[in-house]
């Protein structure tokens, strides 16, 4: 029953926090100009509210997977979602900047909030399946491996897009959103067989 | 029980979308004389509260006829949600451009997104809808089919509201809150027998 | 299990209206002055959050006396929540403008959302309790006829309230704070015979 | 049931004052110079959002010892979820004014606005604890004394750190990210055995 404060609390950081996104797309007069040249800002809306999507359908299956909490991993919990709750801060800056000289600091940033996201959503995952500290006794031995390795992955690929941008930051901004283009993908078409037994039935 | 945390999170979204609407209602001094004056800001957080309104009961609607969920699934209701999250921006744009020469833009813009968030929510239904694929084996053939009609014909009823802008961008800005009075009318009065068998017992 | 997502959503609008209303709380250099300048802020944030959650309280209540929702009722909801949604603009108005000549106007204007708030309200609560429409076979008799009494008396109170801006602003101001202080009395102490059946097992 | 939206109610409090926080953190041109000159709205972003999620892990613990709620529960709970509101303004002026002469009035709004809402989480618990009013029968003699104690603690020392302000402010600064701090590790190191009995069952 206790988990699902957690998942309510978790549900409201990633829900506010994709819509939160919105708040960073202005528009100022002559808006038949200012419409189209602000496309980035629509790109990074885009980009950054699928990436939360899909961080929290991630978030979503490790709970699947999991029996129990307690508190160290509530505290890893809360240390994610404040990762999660920043990622309109570096989305904004990436928008506003795309053109201008400060998109190397900007692509930076955005970079390093989605590494440290990475890397605490895997802390939260390892903390979990190690021994099977707080999984579910029925949890497949195979699905939490791949989970495992495909989670650890994560960190690695956005450090390497992030360290494109010390050489063009528009590369490394083109990295970012080709990586949540291939989460898309790779969630609805190389995950579907694994979905299989992920397939739940409806609450009501 | 893993549907709830989806219907949390879309819950969360439309929410937050509805009640971010507010924050683009400004008025600067004197008073007396803008908050009159402002009145496009009034009618257009009502407009799009009310759509976000009955976008959320058409979700919910869909969600009593699924059974189970799975990541394409997810995937379209996140793209879904992002259409809805970016409403804000349009309406925004719409009230404070309404006597001035950037309406022509802002009607397009705010037509523009309600299009897509009209197709996404039909693929949304047709993916869960085909082959009955994710719905309920109990779903009623006729509601099914119904719902299907209804639905599509809303792409098509932007889209035109949308073209009118080219001609005349208040005669569109008129049509789109003509739209949201006929679906709150249509889902009140007409709607009445088609909700008889939806009437469902409270959670307590 | 379908009136909990009416819930959520529902909740998810008071939560968001009342936490918006700290963006509404500014202040600049010189701190030391300005932030006890600025006390009619704090006052409003104070009353304006009380009033959402005595609202909240009271739908809560009406909810437990419900058994079942149609279409029309959740027309009326989404109308109703759009005006508790609303409330964090005239409460910015009535903090902003507290010591200036746009008092009398932000009073009507906060007024008047209330007005239309508790008349929602009570289009609410009558359409679910005329001739027992969607109310509990077991709902007591005497805990309905009391519920309409009481929220009939809202609409009544916040306009006497409100003509009095037209005399005196920041005596309807005043006023608006003391209704505010009643209902938290009043639920806290007379109501607590009224409550005695309403206490209910937690959820774990 | 009916305490789900209390917590439904209070979750997205907790998790919307959480996320806003974020709003609170700006950089403008140069970024390269800019985005580290800002470090004190990182660290202020990193503190209220964890001194937010603790305060939220410990309102979760207390409503795992309750098993019934009434009006006056609820009223204090909306007076403390007040207080949560708020923390996303004292945040904002520790952050923008940290290296200027506006410091001390914001560490001194920051210690009051956590002095209260750790009074009114006392007032909470006080109320639900004193003679077992509205406890489970089955809560814990001694987890639920363990709890008054280490509760009745939080005013004081956060009345002890903002009385530095006078002297100090950067200190009392300092020792409101130490108290957070120790807060963190006590609930994850030295709480882990008192959350033995508390590990529970996930909701799936």
């Amino acid at each position: 029953v206790s988990t699902s404060r957690l998942e309510t609390f978790a549900d409201g950081v990633f829900a506010i926090a994709a819509t939160l996104l919105v708040l960073d797309v202005h528009a100022g007069p002559p808006l038949s100009d200012t419409l189209l040249r602000i496309w980035p800002s629509y790109v990074a809306y885009a980009v950054s509210f699928a990436t939360i999507g899909i961080i929290w359908m991630n978030h979503h299956y490790v709970f699947s997977l999991i029996a129990r909490v307690d508190r160290t991993f509530l505290l890893i919990n809360v240390g994610f979602l404040m990762c999660v709750g920043f990622i309109p801060f570096p989305t904004g800056l990436v928008a506003t900047h795309f053109r201008g000289p400060g998109l190397p600091p900007a692509a930076l940033t955005y970079g390093a909030t989605l590494i440290v996201t990475a890397l605490l959503f895997n802390l939260l995952w390892f903390y979990a399946a190690r021994r099977r500290r707080l999984l579910r006794p029925d949890a497949d031995l195979r699905a939490v491996s791949g989970v495992s390795r495909s989670y650890a992955i994560g960190p690695v690929v956005y450090a390497v897009a992030t360290v494109t941008a010390f050489a063009d930051a528009t590369a490394a901004v083109i990295l970012f959103a080709l990586i949540t283009c291939f989460y898309v993908v790779e969630s609805s078409v190389f995950g579907r067989s694994r979905a299989r037994p992920e397939d739940q039935p409806a609450s009501e």
